[in-house]
């Protein structure tokens, strides 16, 4: 279907195109590729999360990046693509986690919260007058004692998964994964594959361009702290030293101008 | 009726075409045709679903597709097309399950709740400001002690089979059925017909691709185990051997981009 | 008024077209002249319907194409067009006449329920936002001892007739009807006129294909088996062999894509 | 003002052209203009209406036309346009007049129930999301004993009348009127010039294509039977022979499409 | 700013074109300037109003053009433009004085009445979904012994005046006033000065064509009969010969299609 | 940004342009340049008030213009742009202040009321379904002793001023203020820098053709007679004879269009 | 992707444009660029904030201008952009910090606050109806002891930074501090780097055209006396001499058209 028949059906979330799709929705996607990659993986011991999360400028505060989330003790969430539409799904997965401890006096459970969030997701996708949410989770936790991790796309489906990636390079990413992945990984494994998958995408980047948590029954959700994600670059034999290319890697990203989380309080990002 | 006059009319659901047709009703009856099919067959013993329900990648859990539901005990749904859409139709079909149990003390009937459905479903091809439903159900269980068997497509539409088809390849397979099926089939002929069926459409699968279940008086919803299904491959003369097969059709249904359900979570889909 | 005049003027209900017509009422008949016809007979003992209600495949269940449906004790009604919108006014009736029993203790009339009906079908015409119902209906019943039968169209006119048909083929099987129709019919050369007046507009047909009902004061809403249909056949001299014929009709009927009612929950039903 | 310059301005109640005009308001009346013409004529002792009421077929019941209506006990209307929308007003109408008689305990007045229904006229032809009603009436009856009579169109303007006429062939009509109406005339000579006005505008037509009432002191209001119909035709010096023309009136006002109310429950009207 | 770019911007009140202007207000400027003119006089005595209210008809009563209205004992109006659009208006205005009575047990101000009015109309010039309204009104009466006389436009702009006219010919009609109006007339020199006063602008009327009504502190609201009027017409030199002319009047009306007002009712006005 | 392009994003409150502009708001700024122009200054003794207010017509009450108000005892307003805005905004301020004496027992402040306004205004250029105001105010009053001097425009942006204008001829005006304006200039003083920074604009006129007030805290809000600001036209050098050039300028105001506010009664003012 | 495909996405915040962006959040952002800046500066001691807040007129009051806002007792903000964009957000943000006391009897916090802001930002770019704010805010203050800046931009995305600038000429000051800030400067340092950085965007400002303000534990929000600004500017190098160039420097101002904040009560700035 060539430019101006797609124009014909790509305005609004109410109108499927003539072969059934609803573009708008694949514009959402789209966003979400836009955005830095994060990968989760299930491990034996718990899920982990690591997200590309790179400041686009040495004054920002890396962390208020902002893309890992804990949503209850034993639940936590990864994002990419638009940040502000990421921030409102977490918000609204936060007040339903809390309101589950208030109605049932227990936590609630990962797969049940996550299809609350795409049951939330899909009627931006079917009512007039808004756009889908171009942001993708990951939700992970740990149920009844099993770890699970779930991903969300603009769409609205839920998927269980081993391991899996949103965002950007998400095709290269998910590759290294199904081919390094397996069951019984150990949490510091599983935390290793995140980096080396990443790291088939961005030619370099730095421990503090990463972000990092886990989700395990024993701690619950935990930051991995900057040295243990050193630990995870010297594993897999990627150079962690900071100084020399955090600024240049910077640059890069600026200069291609695929970091879309990193620049989207960047006044100037898309004018550049 | 061309190209640039049917764009005139394709729009809204709040439009007819000048030779009455509801064109947003059709491409959403074309979204569920590029879904993965989904059979069902009434047996004398009890309503039988086979869908496929190939994972796109071999690290998404499978069953996580959800192509089989149940509803109530005695009653169950398969759907194709927008995974979203269906999931939202599922949940409105379980709350009016349980609703009839509160309000009356009884089971919903399967034909009372699939015109439910319908009803709900018209609604969203007549008021402006939303899209219809990219879904289609077959819904099938156990009315006074009979197996009955529904289909509810996109225009709201219900009626009752003795064996069909929703989703992609819906004519061969609807042909198959029609020359296989016969009244007094047992649930196992009845899951081997169903089988067989999809083979037409699909080239190469394997037990694990399918999601099966079905609903019987004596057992009510009930999943069937991979085992049982091989068997019935076995009885049809088909290959199921998993290991060898299951990498390969993935790639292939990447490739020729039918399988949209199985592929909804997949943010590259389309851009391939 | 050519092409690209009319279509300034057919986007909406809420529109006159400069010469004083509302096309998308006239696009909502057109979509009932799509549909399967439904004949209405008024005789001296009550009202007689006679429906095309020929499933699109074999293993599709005739009787829940639906063209028939009791509304109360003496009432009852025939459809033609889009059948999720004629099942919404349809319950819509149902819901008046439980309505008018609870509030009244007494059954609605005939003419009263029609314009109950058309006045909701008129306000889907005058008001943005919606479509017209794309379906008719026939509806007939005994009022104080008399038979009476009403047809109500898209723009929501209710108008009694002595004899009349909705539906595909219009004009010649009213014709039929005007020509043969008399005072005082008895119920039998009632449905006998029915069947010859459809036969003028379908080639062949069996009488499976025919749904039939009548409403008497003595026996109210009856359903009419299909034996006494079969003597209906052979009294006005068709062939009433269904084995025979049935199988090649359906294929008839795919091929000339006219009985828009039943083709109605196949997907791929345009697309031939 | 030319075709495309009045295009850019018909589209909506909620629109001033250049030059001051509302045009849905002028296609409104264009759909008045279509119908069949209805004449009211104030006499000494009531109101006479004679309307064209003529069935498209001879099985429909031409008193189901419905262009005459009794609003209260002394207090009449006809009808001219779309039925549909007419039935609207109409209902609105007797809903007032009954609860005036609840409110005040008295029959509400020629004048103000007029006014109250062109207040609600002209509120559809200024706020935007519908559009204006596509029907005439003439309201009349019997105010403190004096005989009134008034029309409504479709933009919400009341005017009182000696005689007028609304709908097709209006002109004409109301050129007799002008020309034959005085003071004084006895509701006989009323129903006469009626007849002989409408005899102006239709070829050929017979006593059983009109229908005719009238509001008087004495009688309130009253279907005026047939026979008396015939005797005004006589009086005119109009040929009354129902049998011989009837068919050949119904042909010929298919073959020229202008009756639009008596066609408007015809599916092909607009097709042949 | 030539056709096309005006065209931009004329569609909706809530619109500004580039060089500020609010084009459906000045359209519906436009439809008050092709209705028949009212003149406001206010003389030492009181306030007059003298409104040319020709019926296009012989057989319409001429008093129910009704350009003339008494909003209170000592409060009346004079309207041009849109009929149904001045009535929503004039009753908008006597529901608030009722009001006032209600409230306050005093009658409303002149001046407040009109700011109420005004403010009304403001709000349709702003908010969207709505168009102007096509009416104007001259609002007349005695404050606290002083008569006082306000014009309203479709902006919602409130004006005092000494004598000022509304409708069609308003340039060379006002000319007249402002060469002829002085201080101290009486109330019968008003009469006089707006009988002149029109007849700049109508060549050939009989009073019979006039409504005139005067409110003042002895008598409040009058309406001026017709004996009145005619020795006005003498004292101004006019001919107040109402057979003669009449009928021609209204022909000539009808042929130059100027009297907006009168003609609202006749539905083919436009198709002439 | 050229004409097409500009025409795309101009239509509305809700939408930016490219270059990050609100087109309407801007064209509601031209709104207000069509207007006559009204002068604000600042003195030690209070604040100064002069607009031209000059009638389209001699009949017209000069002071029924309105372009000066009093909102409360020690606070008043100027206006400039469509005169029915500005009475919204005006009634509005007024309700707010009266607001403020019976919840809190003590006058609205300058800054507070001013901020009120400017924060409703702002709502106008921000939602759909509205067009901004096409007004903008000066408001002044004694703050806790002291004069201040606030003016809002229509993008509802509120700033402080020793001195300025708003309305047509804003740069010339605004330079004498800048040029003349000084600390400790009595209320006299800027009545005549006020007079005199408007005849930099209006070639003629005469006192009558000026509203003029004042706000003291030794006297509040009080309208200056014409005996003053005659003495201020020949304190500034401007002849002050109102017999001579008022009839002059009225025609002169007709000709060129300017005064948008006098004419924005006159129904023909655009069309001439 | 080129002008028209743009133009074909840009219209509406409910909408993406087909390679994932929101075209109304980049224009508002480019509303946020074309005002002046504002820079905010993390020091040890507090937040400082530094704003271009230059009048486009020598009588306007500078303070009105508003570029820095106490929010609470150590809380204050900077904006850029539209003025009453920004002062919504301001009013909104002060109810929230009222709240928080009234509700938890404690201040709110920094970071709190920010994300209860960009969260309300967010949901203007999701919605239809509605525009993005086109304006970014600063927000900085003391949360337990420690100062912590924030930036919101209008796509309602939160980030904590060492020290940045919102506004015109963002790359360039951003490039100053990200070369000039380091941990540890002193309160007064953080002045003067503030307005070193702006002094790289403006070629000549004198210490009256800036404002700044302090956030810090000992003193709370504290409003720069201009004294104090002098001494910085002495401190840097610049030329602090107000009389010489202020005039200029706005004429310069309002050649360029840069300064869009202080130019949008200049009703006549966009069409200079």
């Amino acid at each position: 279907m060539g430019g101006n028949d797609q124009q014909a059906y790509d305005r609004g979330t109410s109108l499927f195109s003539p072969d059934g799709r609803i573009y708008q929705v694949e514009y959402a996607r789209e966003a979400v590729s836009r955005g830095a990659p994060s990968v989760g993986v299930r491990t034996a011991d718990g899920v982990v999360f690591v997200a590309m999360s790179r400041a686009s400028s040495t004054l920002m505060e890396a962390e208020s990046i902002e893309k890992l989330h804990k949503l209850d003790e034993h639940l936590g969430t990864a994002s990419a693509g638009h940040v502000a539409d990421a921030r409102q799904l977490i918000d609204l997965a936060r007040r339903q986690a809390q309101g589950n401890h208030l109605r049932y006096g227990e936590p609630v459970g990962v797969e049940t919260l996550t299809k609350f969030l795409t049951d939330h997701i899909q009627e931006n996708t079917q009512r007039g007058g808004t756009r889908p949410y171009g942001a993708a989770l990951l939700i992970g936790g740990i149920d009844d004692g099993e770890p699970r991790l779930f991903a969300a796309d603009p769409s609205g489906t839920p998927n269980e998964w081993k391991a899996t990636v949103i965002g950007g390079g998400r095709q290269e990413i998910q590759s290294v994964l199904e081919e390094e992945w397996e069951e019984g990984l150990s949490l510091v494994e599983g935390i290793e594959l995140g980096v080396r998958a990443l790291a088939t995408h961005e030619e370099e980047f730095v421990p503090g361009d990463l972000a990092v948590a886990t989700v395990t029954a024993a701690d619950g959700y935990r930051t991995v702290p900057e040295g243990e994600v050193r630990e995870a670059f010297e594993a897999v034999g990627l150079s962690a030293d900071d100084e020399e290319t955090a600024d240049d890697a910077a640059e890069d990203d600026a200069a291609d101008g695929d970091a879309d989380d990193a620049d989207s309080t960047d006044g100037d990002a898309d004018g550049e």
